[in-house]
């Protein structure tokens, strides 16, 4: 079991030397140079990850993380509380978006239960549907703190070691994140405000699909939650007990233990993205391990995109969560690394460079 | 062989009831409604080209046409006109973009010479790379017209065969288009204003990379050219006869082609899409079967789907061509099959539906 501070300990930049000597590839290719565009990026990323020209990342695994919120009890969210554990169902069955889209690159799907507010146990199955439940649910945050410090360390602490035992035990080499929690747009709203010091009424958008009226109700929850608790914008851990999830402190040690692990993790959306801040307040070295899959119709992602002056891959209006984001992208992991193993370049290929 | 009369006999648009049938299931799944963004518009489409409910995708094909172009001795490219037939070697060789971004979907890859102005006689197969040469490149169109209209109409029947052909001849169910021709950014900003009246100025892009200087002289030559010809922007074969390109009537072609055969058709960029603006003005039924990829950096690409009032699905900041951003978006056509096939409702999946 690796703990947050070994964790933190081994998380390093990528090499520079690795980044340089990809580019260099890259920038030779037969083609007009850079017309690859963020492509090209993305391949010599995944080549300074794995520190390697001709990497493979065949075992990829989505890890959608699950969690209830109790200020689900003020009425933020469009749909009940119930639909935490009735989706896990549909997990389980194979039916929902995640399911369907991982099948595209046939990446497994992991679901775990980090605080799901249900007695569950006919369900677990430790090959799918794993049981780390930290608690039955957050507390209301309107009214206490989410959860002590305690649990949210636990909780990233059980994010990494979902990445360590993937690693070790079954070779994954690239992760995926995802999210199942009624709520957790109010407490993800919560963090990019804690973080970035940016009004509730800007960030606070329609969720599962609220009315303008219960999104200014929504944000006038939120902004009272922050007006009762004080943050310091760099304490993921103060940060994730006043105002987190049990799933996104999950997803923020799913960041850590890529990067303690040195495999990318790629990032779905809105409360996955909240997840990645946290991880980047305690280490930014984790950007370099970070692929961010797309930019959501949740109006504040592209928001927490530029706090971290990332580039989504994907604009596809989408705001569903679960990872379906991260899937669409994964083809696109698999076509940077093509980049760097099948193309040619000017001088192997006998093609004549142009004049620019 | 089918004519071009024949296949515009034969192209219908998609049936409603399909349509709304899918829509109506699609918007039944246990998730928030629309949440899956621009990917349920495409899970739609699907369904009602193929007029099934689970439709499969699993023997796509990339044809990439390649021609060259005589407006290339204006020095309009930053590249040399060899580049087109030693860019085919390339793809024979499997080391091009194309190739690579093809394995992603396991999709097959046919280059036509449709028009390469030089003797390729080693290495024409029929199985990968078809010699279907209409002419040794077009002629200077600052000086005298691309093509007649019967090689533009030549040009647009092999494109609806190499359809036909692999529909009937291997079960393809569904292309992708691509280009290669040094140059043929300039024919296609020529197509752009013919159809849409935007001065050259305004459209004209860098292409596979000219400076600012060539960009501004290159705009100067299609200025010019335009004020040499008369067009009628709903004469498509007289558009490309004046100045097209043989690729380009190709790529007209294999979107007719594709809705004659009622299958889906992935168009590429900024070239592929000028041919899709020509079948488009042929007849506006191949909308129904035209799925845009991807929105690329040549500048006036947007304008081009802007005036079909297209939505691209990949915003990649790509300018290569070849039909690489149509291979990208290849797995986004797996996964809208996936979301028919495989997604449960809210009553299948048990979940309870939310209050909006």
């Amino acid at each position: 079991m690796i703990s947050l501070s070994t964790a933190l300990f081994g998380i390093n930049p990528t090499r520079k030397e690795q980044k340089e000597k990809a580019q260099k590839r890259m920038d030779s290719l037969a083609i007009p140079k850079g017309s690859l565009g963020v492509m090209t990026e993305l391949a010599v990323k995944l080549a300074a990850i794995s520190e390697s020209m001709t990497p493979s990342f065949d075992k990829k695994e989505i890890f959608v993380m699950a969690g209830d919120h109790g200020v689900v009890a003020e009425g933020v969210s469009a749909f009940s509380k119930e639909v935490t554990q009735e989706m896990v169902g549909n997990f389980m069955r194979g039916g929902a978006g995640v399911n369907a889209f991982s099948k595209i690159s046939d990446a497994k799907v992991t679901v775990v239960d980090m605080g799901i507010d249900a007695d569950l146990s006919n369900l677990y199955d430790e090959k799918v549907f794993l049981n780390r439940k930290v608690a039955m649910g957050t507390k209301n945050m309107l009214h206490e703190p989410a959860m002590t410090r305690e649990e949210a360390k636990s909780a990233i602490e059980i994010g990494i070691n979902r990445v360590y035992d993937a690693v070790n035990g079954r070779g994954t080499n690239l992760i995926a994140t995802g999210d199942m929690g009624i709520g957790n747009t109010t407490s993800s709203t919560a963090i990019l405000a804690a973080i970035s010091g940016l009004p509730a009424e800007t960030i606070t958008g329609r969720g599962t699909g609220l009315n303008q009226e219960g999104v200014e109700k929504k944000a006038s929850i939120i902004r009272t939650i922050l007006s009762r608790r004080r943050f310091s914008p760099n304490d993921s851990l103060g940060i994730l007990s006043k105002v987190g999830g049990y799933e996104i402190a999950g997803i923020c040690g799913l960041v850590l233990g890529a990067a303690y692990c040195k495999i990318p993790v790629v990032v779905d959306g809105y409360i996955s993205t909240a997840g990645a801040m946290l991880a980047y307040n305690i280490n930014p070295a984790v950007m370099d391990y970070m692929i961010f899959a797309h930019v959501s119709n949740e109006q504040a992602h592209i928001k927490m995109l530029e706090e971290m002056e990332a580039t989504p891959l994907l604009h596809l209006d989408m705001r569903l969560g679960e990872g379906t984001g991260a899937a669409l992208a994964l083809p696109l992991v698999d076509a940077a690394t093509m980049m760097l193993k099948e193309m040619l370049t000017f001088e192997e290929a006998k093609v004549t460079p142009g004049n620019n």
